[in-house]
């Protein structure tokens, strides 16, 4: 790809390039590697790669960019799914992987304080001797601020929410380069508009967040994992209703098709029994783990699930929800060439198993491979679409089969996006989901980023 | 007070009486008690008050409104503490008591759609069969719409979170005469800006809620409740910091202070002993609920707590927590002729002791009555401080307290509000709080409602 260089964005990024000896790369390999995440979008090279060292260097750097009209780009690990980091107008991406500090942690209170390129498993392994824990998983291991930005969740989120449940409050660079911290450290407030929630979920639209204050949790004092095949996935699926009806406080409960198990079996080395299964986690005290574990076992038998197969020990379980995690990638060895296609419809429970179904249904009619797995507990769930990108019936075929999906859920009151975001990928998808609601999103946008220039192209068009 | 109407105001009036017929109310009897909240802040009436009974109605009346300018104030039942209703600048009241209808209840996805004139008892009278319940439960019987322009909590809140936490979607008309749904009917959604929690906690600056979407909870199969006194304010803080550390999932922990014992026994015609007390609930399977309290009844002794006293019939608990829910009212009959002026603050649970105990130390020297209570599983509390609004001495030091509490608990990194909201009457603090923040949410308001027609005054001040 030969880049194009607005004149404006040449003069910036020498200016920039002064300021930041050191700093700034805009080498093809670095830039062609920022514009890229693992979606099946295409890629967007940044005309320049800024690694950020503190939110001294945001400020200035953003107020260099503002000056010269000069894009944005907020990037963590680039494990996105939508073509966040993609630098569709070309621009500044700003790499904020060396702002990686954990800045405080208050035990007492139950919170941290974290620099946006910390990562999760950073923070976990951080935190190990404190008793503490924060819950959010995405597959990927993901930078904090990425997932504030694209308001990710994962397996946990049935129990303890998802990143919108879990930020306390944010620093933000807005694109005037004036700093803003959206709340303070109290559990709950009444202060004014929320712009915590707002930014969560922004995907640096309206802001870069420097700092992050999260909650945290106990690590509890009993875990324990629990694995249940099914006749069909329906069952596996009421089995979730029931247990979420019940009130049962779940840690996880995760569903994963056969397909999918044969996927995970074969890339992380398992010999799981092939058939729809549940895998579950259940957190308390060692009472409450095994009231909590036997009933839902005696519910699960109720809907034809196989005996529960247990993993208490720490090990065992690490490697179970590792393979979980990896699902994607397992996915996406199962044909050579080929890359995943992922979609991230939500719907309300009441309505999951029908989706599914009417989903398996069409995947078979279009003669397509797609994996079924997902957050069933929170009505959420994912289909691998593994897809040869050369083929280009087969990507029309995806992308037809990935649209009827999205409208079957809308028409089911639910959601193109659980936890991935719109990036540019589903764009058009959020208009058809809230309509006059993207007006409102735009005004928002343009009363903050007049000039357009925080991660332009993501969430909204600013055309219509 | 003499009325002055302004021009066009009565042009509008005029319009909107020919279309709402017998809807549209101007008497003066009925605007002063319109203009008029549970606060300590002056009263302002509206023009007129218009009791709408459909969305249709808020559509019309809204856009009238708009081409006049005149100013839209929404009213809910009129409990509101920062004197959100106020007409400051006179206008039109939106009352929505008579759009009270549960729209429906999905048994099956745990969530129900209501009108905003629905008050949360109503509701749960209304779920009763269905064994699910709403938790949150500010002081009075609210309006759900007022609850979720204010982002009330209450009682609950550290086990079932806040208003923030448990609306799923809102239908909002704009100051333009639009109406919007912010999110769909999913349990989670990454799919654009969170409008849902720009709206929540926005009183009615931002748009008219006409329909929300909650999420519901299952009755727990056991609750009991116990009332345990301790030697001093800090030991019943510490048993709360220590419950919440440990990760013990209670429902409801509540501190009140010995005169706020005396006020409720006297007003409630309870006995019970007079001394810093906590209330709790547990919440949970009978195993589970045992184990929790358990739990925290000896954790307690550990700081001085006396003997829990338990209440596991309905009755008593229903008698118990209606008299901690009428303790703004039992501090106000503390003092013939007085006002109740209440505070709001919420710091980090690590502050909570300290910040308690100075602020007593404050009250005695400033000869003032002021009993203490909160929420202190979150680090909330108030003072219903009872004040003679006629001596204009003790009003100002009433005052210069409640400065001084905000300003310790900004230095300890808390809120001038955990629940109550800005009003008109905390703008000030809201800006010695979040500073430049207080400029994005002008510029939100100004995108939004660039005529500034949407309950004019209230949040933020659009001058500065």
């Amino acid at each position: 790809m030969t880049k194009y260089f607005e004149p404006n964005h040449t003069t910036c990024i020498n200016k920039l390039s002064g300021v930041f000896a050191g700093k700034l790369v805009t080498s093809k390999a670095v830039c062609d590697q920022h514009g890229t995440d693992e979606s099946f979008h295409e890629s967007h090279s940044p005309d320049a790669v800024l690694f950020a060292h503190s939110k001294d260097d945001v400020v200035r750097a953003v107020t260099i960019c503002a000056q010269y009209h000069t894009p944005v780009i907020p990037f963590g690990t680039g494990t996105s799914l939508e073509g966040h980091v993609a630098a569709i107008n070309g621009g500044v991406c700003i790499d904020t992987s060396k702002m990686n500090q954990i800045l405080a942690v208050h035990q007492n209170d139950a919170d941290c304080v974290v620099q946006p390129g910390v990562r999760r498993m950073q923070l976990n392994e951080h935190l190990r001797d404190t008793g503490l824990f924060f819950p959010i998983d995405p597959g990927a291991d993901a930078s904090i601020g990425g997932m504030v930005s694209t308001r990710a969740s994962g397996t946990n989120a049935v129990r303890y929410g998802t990143m919108r449940h879990n930020v306390l409050s944010l620093e933000v660079v807005l694109a005037n380069g004036e700093i803003i911290n959206t709340a303070r450290r109290a559990r709950k407030s009444a202060a004014g508009y929320d712009l915590t929630a707002l930014m969560i979920g922004a995907e640096g639209t309206l802001g870069l967040i420097t700092e992050i204050t999260l909650k945290l949790y106990g690590i509890p004092e009993a875990i324990s994992s629990a694995v249940c095949t099914f006749p069909t996935v329906e069952d596996a699926v009421n089995t979730t209703i029931a247990t979420i009806q019940c009130g049962v406080p779940i840690a996880r409960i995760e569903l994963m098709d056969a397909i999918s198990i044969s996927a995970v079996n074969a890339y992380s080395g398992l010999s799981l029994d092939v058939a729809p299964t549940l895998f579950m986690e259940f957190h308390g005290s060692k009472q409450s783990v095994q009231e909590q574990s036997e009933f839902v076992c005696n519910l699960s038998s109720q809907f034809g699930g196989s005996q529960f197969k247990w993993t208490t020990r720490s090990e065992e379980r690490t490697q179970l929800w590792q393979a979980r995690h990896d699902a994607a990638y397992a996915c996406k060895a199962l044909r050579k060439n080929c890359e995943i296609m992922a979609t991230d419809v939500c719907v309300p429970i009441s309505k999951l198993a029908e989706c599914i179904k009417l989903t398996q249904q069409d995947i078979e009619a279009s003669a397509l491979l797609a994996p079924v797995l997902g957050h069933v507990g929170d009505g959420n769930f994912h289909l691998g679409l593994v897809v040869n990108p050369n083929d280009q019936s087969e990507v029309k075929r995806a992308c037809d089969l990935h649209k009827r999906l999205v409208n079957r859920a809308l028409e089911m009151e639910g959601t193109c996006t659980g936890e991935h975001g719109i990036g540019y990928g589903k764009i058009d998808f959020l208009e058809a989901e809230l309509g006059r609601s993207t007006q409102v999103m735009r005004l928002i946008k343009q009363s903050l980023d007049p000039k357009n220039i925080m991660n332009p192209g993501k969430v909204i068009n600013l055309e219509t």
